[in-house]
């Protein structure tokens, strides 16, 4: 993106995010009754505001720019400059009254994030990445931490029905040889790892407003993000998604999933 | 418990909860590096600093009472009332930087639970319960959900691994029904079915004093729990929990795990 506003695009991210955080609290821990799963529900309803809202400013702010959101249709995908935002990360947690749920907004640039916002409305935290300068959680930079042994690392995922029947096994191949593993995360477990207290999330079945916003906190604190197979992060990613505190630890992790998803292996589907 | 010292007691059990948080905090999210895993942790430090300061509030104020705890040798346990401390449930969320691990406090009387406190430092948030009384979140009455129908239910357990050869396929038969199945909660989300935000807990591997504290929780705010064959939980409980936010939902969630787990069935173990 150019230089000269690219400290104006960072601080809109933010914006959108002080946009988001009042939508998503004014339905969160609602009453639910029975009706949270129908169209009407807390959850639908916050949905559909924040990404609506978001939207607003964006076409107000910047009408040249594409957005892809995960509720309505998008707009302008080949513009140089495009916004991607997921309004409620987190819909299981955000239904069953769990602080863990966020927004994601992110800015591409020719395809690729350059700035990242995890916004997390219930908990007063936000995540902010830029692409080239280090993430900062509350306005204070973070980093991730120097575990580079999968012995010692602490590895999280959202939850197990998200993988596939090759990529189960190989999920459960690195879950044995790491020190820790939790379920139950969704965005802000790529938080955590940009502060130092996770040191890989590997997950998959994830969407492009999913993963795009996790890029930039990720890099910007010192780790590694990319899909099973290293490659950068794109929108048109299979959605297979692993984060890890440094270079050492994305190495050892990715060698173990793909050996474990090899044709011949004792572990391949 | 003697009616004339009740209010005493329960006003003291959320004096131990106001000694916990801030011992808690001290440790949380304070720099790892490798050495989570090491006994000098700061895990390992704020369980056995909680469980030290509550055990010494406890023998101050009340010298003639019982005490159980995770991490130090149980005293009097056959006395009439006996303290069961658990200085940080949810040692994995502590671990990794998540707000969801919590301290819990209950006090039994003739063995059974008459007052239970979760407090959730972290989250600012603490449940307390009291046999016969209301449940107060934060102060202010919470009841559970009028959810009775198993497929708009929102289900909760910490983690699959919790579950044996026998009870894994049961949880899962439960699962397969539900509305909603969330991995990751630990004692908080039992506090979230008092509120009405999930509406059943299954759990096993527990121990008394994981689960001591949430029968007055989850009771006082019109929830049943009981073990899986529906007995109340006692200190000779075999650690498999059910919580539900009413009756109904709990015959049928018991239905469900007991007819998996019967001789015969295609899926007991």
């Amino acid at each position: 993106m150019p230089t000269s506003n690219r400290p104006e695009l960072v601080a809109f991210a933010g914006q959108l995010a002080d946009i988001a955080r009042p939508l998503a609290m004014a339905h969160f821990r609602t009453p639910l009754g029975i009706q949270w799963k129908a169209d009407a529900s807390p959850v639908t309803i916050a949905d559909r505001a924040i990404e609506r809202a978001l939207r607003a400013a964006i076409a107000r702010r910047f009408p040249a720019h594409g957005i892809l959101g995960e509720e309505e249709e998008t707009v302008g995908l080949e513009r140089e400059l495009v916004w991607v935002v997921d309004p409620i990360d987190g819909t299981k947690s955000f239904i069953t009254g769990l602080p863990l749920f966020g927004t994601l907004v992110a800015l591409l640039v020719a395809g690729r994030p350059h700035v990242g916002v995890i916004e997390m409305p219930a908990l007063g935290e936000r995540f902010v990445g830029a692409r080239g300068e280090d993430t900062r959680f509350n306005g204070i930079v973070c980093r991730t931490s120097g575990v580079t042994r999968l012995g010692d690392a602490r590895l999280c995922a959202t939850a197990p029905d998200m993988f596939d029947s090759i990529e189960a096994p190989a999920f459960s191949a690195l879950a044995d040889k790491v020190g820790l593993q939790r379920f139950g995360g969704d965005c802000y477990a790529y938080g955590l790892l940009a502060c130092g207290h996770v040191d890989l999330v590997v997950e998959a079945s994830l969407k492009p407003y999913d993963f795009m916003a996790l890029v930039p906190v990720v890099e910007g604190a010192g780790g590694v993000i990319t899909d099973w197979d290293g490659a950068p992060l794109t929108l048109s990613s299979g959605g297979r998604v692993i984060a890890a505190a440094n270079g050492a630890l994305h190495a050892q992790a990715l060698a173990i999933l793909s050996a474990a998803r090899e044709p011949g292996s004792r572990l391949a589907g």
